[in-house]
């Protein structure tokens, strides 16, 4: 397989980064082809604004959108944003691996989303009418693709848990999971959650390498979430409601992951 | 009062422009004093990383909490970080307005966020010990000061309902609430939110603004949404997780909000 690793960490020499080095020498080894956007070694610029484009329109009113659109389909895009693109395209597998900051990704791989995830290409695809509402969640040019998110936080699992203070990780991932991944196609596999990173030694650490090398191994063969289609039949459209008789009664994230017991 | 707007978005003529330009003036025409922190216009830097310091520690492991601790006890904060958290300070009441991206905030105001949180200064602060787990969520260094999101998307309503595709307003918002805002010590009014940003006609407009100058004549007056503190009996601690005859049985962001029945 072709993987991609988009990776936000300041500091090579933190856990971040040598889970990454491990990452990237144990796809190797399993004769996978590997590139990593280092977001901090590539000094990538953050925040979205007309220079993203190659030939701002200068005086006309700015709409991110509109001049994402017009970029995109004129080859008018930033080289940077040019070249993760490709990336995406030839990925079979993304990883994103961050620690987790205030409760979401480090402001630079935000921003990567919001200036690679173009008009065109990540979103306003496809067809949009009464009975498909564009080709998003479940479709689009990323279909086809798989997912998975490495994520390290300082506090522990416990306060991530169902009633943990923080949220259960889960629901604190679902807009990464559900509203970055599969909104342009990609399935997305169960994360790999490192808690409590201030309290690593050499054994557990040992034990965080093999748990880690065993989910790469199965990157292929790992079930993904299983998120609902939007244009199946499970959302009444343009509402984008789910219908009564899906999930009666279930409401928040967890609505739009069928159960176990949905046959479908 | 004195009131900071926290506001992130790349065109002074988009709506939440106009709508930025209508709180500071709705807001200082009932003498209340007002700061705007308009991130893009300020260029604001979004990466937290060493250069955060006036002083960085070359050759050293960078750790983005220990940098910042350190940088903020022995005052060697770069000053862009020095001035927002003057402001803060300042103000009574703060307002992050902005479009949601993707799920969330723009990464612009993320890295404002990421950078301006200091430890010693909203996180890292208070006694830690088996009874008290740091000044953190209903205390910290911003306790007693109000905060409310303004915020605009480009779904309807209905995609984030109960049960809509995006996921509900409230949980979307929970982790900006609950973990940026309540964390360091606000108290957190209930959003201002605007859907359907691509459909708006004079009408709706001005609906809009009527509906927003009344939410800010209420600032001081509306009831916070009812988190509960964390070192106040709700939560075990050091586990953070709910005790078991604390709203028995609920799971997810939901729990850590209070019952209207609950009496306290």
């Amino acid at each position: 397989m072709n993987i991609l690793i988009v990776y936000a960490h300041p500091e090579p020499r933190s856990l971040n980064g040598s889970l990454k080095d491990f990452a990237v020498a144990r796809l190797k080894e399993a004769g996978h082809a590997v590139q990593v956007s280092d977001l901090y070694a590539m000094n990538w610029k953050a925040p979205i604004d007309a220079d993203d484009s190659l030939a701002p329109r200068t005086g006309e009113r700015f709409d991110a959108s509109l001049a994402s659109m017009h970029a995109f389909e004129n080859g008018l895009q930033s080289e940077d944003i040019v070249r993760e693109q490709d990336k995406l395209r030839w990925a079979d597998t993304v990883i994103l691996q961050f620690p987790l900051w205030w409760y979401s990704m480090p402001a630079i791989m935000k921003g990567w989303v919001e200036r690679v995830y173009a008009y065109g290409f990540a979103y306003g695809v496809g067809e949009h009418s009464d009975a498909h509402w564009g080709d998003r969640f479940g479709e689009g040019t990323l279909a086809g693709k798989r997912a998975m998110v490495i994520v390290t936080t300082g506090g522990w699992e416990s306060h991530y848990a169902a009633r943990g203070i923080n949220g259960p990780i889960d629901d604190l991932l679902f807009p990464i999971h559900h509203g970055i991944l599969y909104y342009p196609g990609f399935e997305v596999l169960p994360p790999f959650v490192v808690y409590r990173t201030g309290k690593i030694d050499a054994a557990r650490y040992a034990g965080i390498r093999t748990a880690l090398g065993e989910r790469l191994d199965k990157l292929e063969s790992t079930t993904p979430i299983a998120f609902r289609p939007q244009n199946a039949g499970d959302y009444a459209i343009p509402a984008l409601t789910l219908r009564e008789d899906i999930a009666p009664g279930v409401t928040g994230f967890a609505a739009h992951v069928r159960d176990a017991a949905e046959a479908r």
